[in-house]
Protein backbone atom coordinates (compact mmCIF):
# COMPACT_ATOMS: atom_id res chain seq x y z
CA UNK A 1 0.00 0.00 0.00
CA UNK A 2 1.42 3.55 -1.03
CA UNK A 3 2.55 5.51 2.19
CA UNK A 4 0.12 8.30 1.38
CA UNK A 5 -3.19 5.79 1.73
CA UNK A 6 -1.64 4.35 4.63
CA UNK A 7 -1.50 7.27 6.84
CA UNK A 8 -4.94 8.20 5.55
CA UNK A 9 -6.23 4.86 7.26
CA UNK A 10 -4.04 5.96 10.30
CA UNK A 11 -5.83 9.12 10.92
CA UNK A 12 -8.94 7.39 10.65
CA UNK A 13 -8.09 4.96 13.34
CA UNK A 14 -6.69 7.53 15.91
CA UNK A 15 -9.86 9.54 14.59
CA UNK A 16 -12.14 6.64 15.49
CA UNK A 17 -9.66 5.80 19.06
CA UNK A 18 -10.23 9.64 19.79
CA UNK A 19 -14.20 8.77 19.91
CA UNK A 20 -15.11 9.99 16.83
CA UNK A 21 -17.41 8.19 14.03
CA UNK A 22 -16.63 8.24 10.82
CA UNK A 23 -19.68 9.40 8.32
CA UNK A 24 -17.76 9.33 4.82
CA UNK A 25 -14.73 8.29 3.42
CA UNK A 26 -14.03 9.78 1.29
CA UNK A 27 -15.97 12.66 1.38
CA UNK A 28 -17.50 13.47 -1.84
CA UNK A 29 -17.97 17.34 -2.81
CA UNK A 30 -20.00 18.36 -5.81
CA UNK A 31 -19.79 21.53 -7.86
CA UNK A 32 -20.77 22.65 -11.46
CA UNK A 33 -20.44 18.90 -12.54
CA UNK A 34 -17.09 18.32 -10.82
CA UNK A 35 -16.31 15.81 -8.07
CA UNK A 36 -13.56 17.22 -6.18
CA UNK A 37 -12.42 13.70 -5.20
CA UNK A 38 -13.12 12.31 -7.96
CA UNK A 39 -11.19 15.03 -9.97
CA UNK A 40 -8.27 15.39 -7.53
CA UNK A 41 -8.14 11.24 -7.72
CA UNK A 42 -5.16 11.15 -4.71
CA UNK A 43 -5.72 13.15 -1.64
CA UNK A 44 -8.87 11.93 -0.02
CA UNK A 45 -10.81 13.66 2.42
CA UNK A 46 -12.44 12.18 5.63
CA UNK A 47 -15.89 13.12 7.45
CA UNK A 48 -16.04 12.82 10.64
CA UNK A 49 -18.37 13.44 14.08
CA UNK A 50 -17.94 13.67 17.49
CA UNK A 51 -21.30 14.69 20.25
CA UNK A 52 -22.44 17.95 17.93
CA UNK A 53 -18.93 18.28 16.30
CA UNK A 54 -18.65 17.57 12.76
CA UNK A 55 -14.80 17.62 10.74
CA UNK A 56 -13.79 17.48 7.83
CA UNK A 57 -9.61 16.12 7.16
CA UNK A 58 -7.04 16.15 4.63
CA UNK A 59 -4.89 14.36 5.64
CA UNK A 60 -1.36 15.74 3.58
CA UNK A 61 1.97 13.28 3.38
CA UNK A 62 4.58 15.43 2.70
CA UNK A 63 6.42 12.63 0.91
CA UNK A 64 7.11 14.81 -2.21
CA UNK A 65 10.55 15.87 -3.68
CA UNK A 66 9.87 19.20 -2.61
CA UNK A 67 7.97 20.31 1.22
CA UNK A 68 7.19 23.44 0.01
CA UNK A 69 5.34 22.30 -3.77
CA UNK A 70 4.01 20.22 -1.39
CA UNK A 71 2.96 23.05 1.17
CA UNK A 72 1.41 24.60 -1.87
CA UNK A 73 -0.71 21.66 -2.98
CA UNK A 74 -1.90 21.24 0.65
CA UNK A 75 -2.72 24.98 0.80
CA UNK A 76 -4.19 25.09 -2.06
CA UNK A 77 -6.44 22.19 -1.43
CA UNK A 78 -8.00 23.46 2.05
CA UNK A 79 -8.89 26.62 0.83
CA UNK A 80 -10.76 25.11 -1.98
CA UNK A 81 -12.26 22.57 0.30
CA UNK A 82 -12.91 25.22 3.23
CA UNK A 83 -14.86 27.64 0.51
CA UNK A 84 -16.82 24.27 -0.64
CA UNK A 85 -17.55 23.18 3.08
CA UNK A 86 -18.15 27.24 3.54
CA UNK A 87 -21.13 27.18 0.71
CA UNK A 88 -22.26 23.57 1.10
CA UNK A 89 -22.08 22.27 5.12
CA UNK A 90 -20.83 25.75 6.92
CA UNK A 91 -21.20 24.26 9.86
CA UNK A 92 -18.18 21.62 9.66
CA UNK A 93 -14.64 22.55 10.35
CA UNK A 94 -11.55 21.72 8.15
CA UNK A 95 -8.54 20.03 9.69
CA UNK A 96 -5.68 19.42 7.71
CA UNK A 97 -3.82 16.97 8.59
CA UNK A 98 0.38 16.14 9.16
CA UNK A 99 2.20 14.09 10.71
CA UNK A 100 4.23 14.22 14.23
CA UNK A 101 7.53 14.25 12.15
CA UNK A 102 6.49 16.90 9.62
CA UNK A 103 5.37 19.26 11.94
CA UNK A 104 7.98 19.24 14.53
CA UNK A 105 10.52 19.79 11.42
CA UNK A 106 8.94 21.54 7.92
CA UNK A 107 6.37 23.28 9.89
CA UNK A 108 8.73 25.02 12.20
CA UNK A 109 10.74 26.50 9.18
CA UNK A 110 9.69 30.44 8.76
CA UNK A 111 8.26 29.97 5.66
CA UNK A 112 5.51 27.33 6.92
CA UNK A 113 4.97 29.90 9.87
CA UNK A 114 4.15 32.61 7.65
CA UNK A 115 1.57 30.46 6.25
CA UNK A 116 0.41 29.64 9.37
CA UNK A 117 0.16 33.04 10.37
CA UNK A 118 -1.22 34.76 7.34
CA UNK A 119 -4.47 32.13 6.80
CA UNK A 120 -6.69 30.43 8.98
CA UNK A 121 -5.66 26.59 8.56
CA UNK A 122 -6.58 24.43 11.51
CA UNK A 123 -4.29 21.45 12.16
CA UNK A 124 -4.16 18.06 13.03
CA UNK A 125 -1.20 16.29 14.28
CA UNK A 126 -0.87 12.50 14.32
CA UNK A 127 1.84 10.13 15.70
CA UNK A 128 1.95 7.30 12.57
CA UNK A 129 3.54 4.78 14.80
CA UNK A 130 1.21 4.76 17.27
CA UNK A 131 -1.72 5.73 15.85
CA UNK A 132 -2.69 8.61 17.43
CA UNK A 133 -3.61 12.20 17.42
CA UNK A 134 -0.90 13.86 19.77
CA UNK A 135 -2.60 17.53 18.69
CA UNK A 136 -5.27 20.30 17.13
CA UNK A 137 -3.60 23.35 16.61
CA UNK A 138 -6.00 25.42 17.39
CA UNK B 1 10.74 23.19 -24.92
CA UNK B 2 8.33 22.59 -22.87
CA UNK B 3 4.75 23.78 -23.36
CA UNK B 4 5.41 25.32 -19.51
CA UNK B 5 8.71 26.93 -20.55
CA UNK B 6 7.22 28.29 -23.08
CA UNK B 7 3.81 30.06 -21.84
CA UNK B 8 6.57 31.29 -19.22
CA UNK B 9 8.56 33.42 -22.13
CA UNK B 10 5.16 33.91 -23.96
CA UNK B 11 4.25 35.35 -21.14
CA UNK B 12 7.86 37.92 -21.14
CA UNK B 13 7.21 38.89 -24.34
CA UNK B 14 3.76 40.37 -24.35
CA UNK B 15 4.83 41.98 -20.80
CA UNK B 16 7.51 43.92 -23.06
CA UNK B 17 5.33 44.60 -25.71
CA UNK B 18 3.04 46.29 -23.38
CA UNK B 19 5.44 48.85 -22.13
CA UNK B 20 6.82 46.72 -19.42
CA UNK B 21 10.43 46.02 -17.78
CA UNK B 22 11.51 42.67 -16.89
CA UNK B 23 13.52 43.32 -13.58
CA UNK B 24 14.02 39.66 -12.54
CA UNK B 25 13.51 36.41 -13.99
CA UNK B 26 13.22 34.40 -12.35
CA UNK B 27 12.06 36.15 -9.35
CA UNK B 28 14.38 34.65 -6.11
CA UNK B 29 12.49 35.10 -3.11
CA UNK B 30 13.98 33.36 0.18
CA UNK B 31 12.64 32.96 3.61
CA UNK B 32 14.53 30.95 6.40
CA UNK B 33 17.32 29.02 4.02
CA UNK B 34 14.56 28.40 1.43
CA UNK B 35 14.98 29.97 -2.37
CA UNK B 36 11.38 29.88 -3.35
CA UNK B 37 12.42 29.60 -6.89
CA UNK B 38 15.09 26.73 -6.36
CA UNK B 39 12.92 24.72 -3.89
CA UNK B 40 9.79 24.63 -6.45
CA UNK B 41 11.61 24.40 -9.37
CA UNK B 42 9.22 24.14 -12.11
CA UNK B 43 6.66 27.23 -12.32
CA UNK B 44 9.14 30.41 -12.08
CA UNK B 45 7.91 34.00 -11.32
CA UNK B 46 9.04 37.34 -13.18
CA UNK B 47 9.27 40.35 -12.10
CA UNK B 48 8.29 43.32 -14.05
CA UNK B 49 7.77 47.39 -13.89
CA UNK B 50 6.17 50.04 -15.44
CA UNK B 51 6.56 53.71 -14.58
CA UNK B 52 6.07 53.26 -10.73
CA UNK B 53 4.14 50.09 -10.73
CA UNK B 54 5.96 47.13 -10.10
CA UNK B 55 3.88 43.34 -10.58
CA UNK B 56 5.39 39.85 -10.05
CA UNK B 57 4.10 37.79 -12.51
CA UNK B 58 3.12 33.71 -11.66
CA UNK B 59 2.46 31.76 -14.92
CA UNK B 60 -0.19 29.02 -14.69
CA UNK B 61 -0.10 26.51 -17.77
CA UNK B 62 -2.60 24.10 -16.74
CA UNK B 63 -1.66 21.44 -18.85
CA UNK B 64 -1.68 18.95 -16.44
CA UNK B 65 -4.23 15.71 -16.09
CA UNK B 66 -5.87 17.51 -13.45
CA UNK B 67 -7.69 21.53 -13.96
CA UNK B 68 -9.21 21.11 -10.10
CA UNK B 69 -5.63 19.94 -8.88
CA UNK B 70 -3.55 22.76 -11.07
CA UNK B 71 -5.81 25.13 -9.67
CA UNK B 72 -4.95 23.78 -6.14
CA UNK B 73 -1.19 23.95 -6.92
CA UNK B 74 -1.62 27.80 -8.82
CA UNK B 75 -3.77 28.92 -5.67
CA UNK B 76 -1.57 27.42 -3.45
CA UNK B 77 1.68 29.18 -4.69
CA UNK B 78 -0.17 32.73 -5.16
CA UNK B 79 -1.16 32.56 -1.24
CA UNK B 80 2.80 31.80 -0.56
CA UNK B 81 4.10 33.87 -2.54
CA UNK B 82 1.58 36.78 -1.67
CA UNK B 83 2.35 36.28 1.87
CA UNK B 84 6.29 36.22 1.14
CA UNK B 85 5.96 40.08 -1.03
CA UNK B 86 3.46 41.50 1.68
CA UNK B 87 6.39 40.95 4.01
CA UNK B 88 9.49 41.63 1.83
CA UNK B 89 8.12 43.52 -0.79
CA UNK B 90 5.02 45.36 0.21
CA UNK B 91 4.52 47.26 -2.99
CA UNK B 92 4.36 44.51 -5.60
CA UNK B 93 1.39 43.55 -7.13
CA UNK B 94 0.67 39.30 -7.72
CA UNK B 95 -1.05 38.54 -10.78
CA UNK B 96 -1.56 34.91 -12.03
CA UNK B 97 -1.27 34.65 -15.96
CA UNK B 98 -3.21 31.86 -17.42
CA UNK B 99 -3.91 31.51 -21.19
CA UNK B 100 -7.13 33.05 -22.73
CA UNK B 101 -8.17 29.68 -23.26
CA UNK B 102 -8.20 28.74 -20.01
CA UNK B 103 -9.65 31.51 -18.63
CA UNK B 104 -12.65 31.27 -20.92
CA UNK B 105 -13.27 27.63 -20.29
CA UNK B 106 -12.24 26.32 -17.22
CA UNK B 107 -12.06 29.73 -15.40
CA UNK B 108 -15.87 29.97 -15.75
CA UNK B 109 -16.79 26.99 -14.31
CA UNK B 110 -18.53 27.52 -10.78
CA UNK B 111 -15.53 25.84 -8.88
CA UNK B 112 -13.13 28.22 -10.24
CA UNK B 113 -15.91 31.12 -9.70
CA UNK B 114 -16.27 30.30 -6.32
CA UNK B 115 -12.27 30.41 -5.52
CA UNK B 116 -12.02 33.64 -7.37
CA UNK B 117 -14.63 35.51 -5.26
CA UNK B 118 -13.64 34.17 -1.80
CA UNK B 119 -9.93 34.89 -2.78
CA UNK B 120 -8.05 38.05 -3.83
CA UNK B 121 -6.46 36.48 -6.63
CA UNK B 122 -5.51 38.79 -9.57
CA UNK B 123 -5.40 37.99 -12.87
CA UNK B 124 -3.14 38.50 -16.09
CA UNK B 125 -4.81 36.84 -19.50
CA UNK B 126 -2.63 36.34 -22.31
CA UNK B 127 -3.30 34.60 -26.08
CA UNK B 128 -0.61 32.38 -26.86
CA UNK B 129 -0.70 33.04 -30.17
CA UNK B 130 -0.41 36.97 -30.54
CA UNK B 131 1.72 36.74 -27.82
CA UNK B 132 -0.24 39.52 -26.14
CA UNK B 133 -2.15 40.22 -22.96
CA UNK B 134 -5.40 40.79 -23.42
CA UNK B 135 -7.04 41.18 -20.32
CA UNK B 136 -6.15 42.24 -16.30
CA UNK B 137 -8.50 41.21 -13.69
CA UNK B 138 -9.33 43.68 -11.55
Amino acid sequence: MPAKDLYHNTVKTALIKDGWTILADPLSLKIGGRDLFVDLGAEKVLLAQQKQRTIAVEIKSFLGYSPVSDLEQALGQYLLYEQLLQRQYPHYQLYLAIRLGTYQNFFQEEIVQLVLQGDRIKLLIFDEHEEVITQWIP
